[in-house]
């Protein structure tokens, strides 16, 4: 599975400016993934509209995937490239963070975790095998290993016995991994794997964990366990602290983050891949980015706004519709109102990732960063 | 308001082929148009798409309109046109049919209609003169007359009263639409207006009403009241009795109608104008018109289905995407389900009214009518 994927473009102090090679293209990095939960973003956004916004990469919920349509039905048709026709790269998350998330009743055992489906309470079970097995059937290009989101706060003791665990399970779907991508059948037999960094705000145990998981050799390291109620200048002590300890000539993701100033200052402590939620949420409620500060587009001051939600901006909203109009299309619950915001606040942030990737390259990222968060402030 | 507008291009039997010329551009009759209640179709589907599935004429109601967003915010937006971002041409309704069917308490009186706010319950008076000028500073292509859509069914005394009132009701509006194109602010001053017949299953009543209005030497005809209750053959055998009592050198319109077959069976009785809101909510339900009948996306057999809704459709859903991911978008309760499903089903009207004109241009409608319905059925 060594396959040497990483091509390291620059450094700009510690913000890495890089290329992956996948199956499925090149990733150029720091990368924000456009979450699409269920095989779909969420505001009537398709995969053809995802070109449009600029995505690189699509990421898509393993737990959800596997109750919903399940995974064999989508391995029969194919994978989840062709189920909802993209072909650019696409991560799963392990489905761990779901199990922990959304379902009441768990037991987390030594072999994996037993739960309750939060969509008919059936009864299944998940552990590292049987996540590297539904992702191998989903055959998204980079897989998430299986591990425990611990809950926060949590105790050392609690943190020290999760994270041993997490570094067990993680051998175990590196071996499940390489099984799978050695089986005639399977669908992308270059599937990628990506080990995940726990151990909450305990800095001692996440670094004596990045440095035994960073041993093994994976595709990618992620930072998990963050931005679950720690604060912001929690989050950034312990990317400087970590990140250090894990290999620089390979993709690292920051998971689950985060608003547009938290990517930039954590660039800048040497993250490449996020993710968030964020964006299409804020979308959906009316509140949309701009390089200005965020608006809530159900202000009434914007009843007779005939101005673009930002001048200038080439998104499908922006190029085409009013702030008036959105306004009038969220308070008339009419969808396109919703989806509109979802394409524009999509389109900002992969366009803020650009920007950063272009200022890494000019090794000017610290002045853009600087200028960037003092406008939007 | 005497502009020459309709080019009768062919008739084939009763059945016309026409174009309706307007300062928003030329309409190709027989016409269906896609109904956009709030000024956009529901399905988040935007102005841009209605270009990319065929439609010639949005039609959005006068009635949703005053009430939300205003029709004087419209008006200081410039126009519907302007708002919603659609050069094509726009018909609006008079607002009488939602003031009858969506408000509980309301009064008809000489002078108009007292009614209660859907939204708010604040109380509302509307005439023929506030239809045209709430019309006029929407500045629609196609201006609807206000009129009683009486109950059905309905005595023929209550008929016989509704029908006169209607009629006079109708001059008022003539009159007041001449007004308003006179004046300096009005955005559109070559507003069409359309007269409505009316009379229930009278076909005395409405064979009266149809050569008193068509002495109005009005832009076009509406034939209201219908598709209320009765049956198709009922409805199939006014248009009989009506259609040759209205001027043949105009666009006649056959209002809220109806399914592929009412549609076909209408334009055999010379119908050039459509609307109808059945495919935008049935395929908000997951139900798809095929040239072989519908379809439920929803039934399990779709599961693995990975052909299109219809082969060969070149609508935006069927180029891409599998009948199993637009039924797990259904399942997952994911907009973008909806969203296919309803470019689909425009998609599939709109190419309906082209295979009509085609027909008709070449004098085989009846033969295509009957083939059409027998593979519908």
């Amino acid at each position: 599975m060594v396959i040497k994927v990483y091509k390291l473009l620059n450094v700009d102090g510690r913000a890495k400016r890089a290329e992956v090679h996948t199956v499925h293209g090149v990733i150029q990095t720091p990368v924000f993934m456009n979450v699409g939960t269920a095989g779909a973003i969420k505001g009537a956004v398709s995969s053809m509209d995802l070109k449009e916004i600029k995505c690189q990469v699509e990421l898509s919920n393993t737990y959800h995937l596997h109750v919903r349509p399940g995974d064999d039905v989508i391995k029969k048709l194919g994978g989840l490239h062709k189920f909802m026709v993209w072909d650019r790269p696409i991560l799963t998350d392990s489905g761990g963070f779901q199990v922990f998330s959304l379902s009441g009743l768990r037991k987390i055992k030594e072999e994996g975790v037993y739960f309750s489906s939060h969509v008919d309470g059936r009864k299944i079970f998940m552990g590292p095998e049987e996540s590297m097995q539904i992702q191998s059937n989903i055959a998204s290009t980079i897989a998430m290993a299986f591990d425990e989101c611990a809950p926060y706060p949590a105790t050392r003791e609690y943190m020290q016995n999760s994270v041993d665990r997490t570094t067990r399970w993680l051998k175990r779907c590196k071996t499940e991994m390489n099984r799978l991508n050695s089986l005639e059948d399977t669908i992308n037999k270059k599937q990628m794997l990506f080990g995940i960094n726990q151990g909450g705000t305990y800095e001692d145990i996440r670094i004596e964990h990045a440095k035994v998981i960073s041993k093994l050799d994976l595709d990618g390291y992620a930072v998990g366990g963050l931005a679950v109620g720690e604060s912001h200048e929690e989050m950034y002590r312990i990317l400087e602290e970590v990140v250090p300890h894990l290999p620089q000539n390979k993709p690292t993701y920051l998971m689950g983050v985060g608003t547009p100033i938290n990517i930039l200052e954590s660039v800048e402590r040497g993250i490449d891949f996020f993710d968030c939620v964020y964006p299409a949420r804020n979308g959906r409620h009316g509140h949309v980015y701009t390089n200005f500060g965020k608006l809530n587009l159900w202000n009434a001051k914007f009843q007779l706004d005939d101005r673009p939600i930002e001048e200038g901006c080439q998104c499908p909203a922006c190029k085409h519709y009013s702030r008036a109009y959105i306004r009038h299309l969220l308070k008339a619950k009419e969808m396109l109102g919703m989806r509109l915001c979802v394409l524009h606040n999509l389109y900002f942030y992969n366009t803020l990732m650009e920007e950063i990737r272009d200022a890494i390259d000019k090794n000017e990222y610290q002045e853009y960063k600087n200028n960037k968060i003092e406008n939007m402030l």
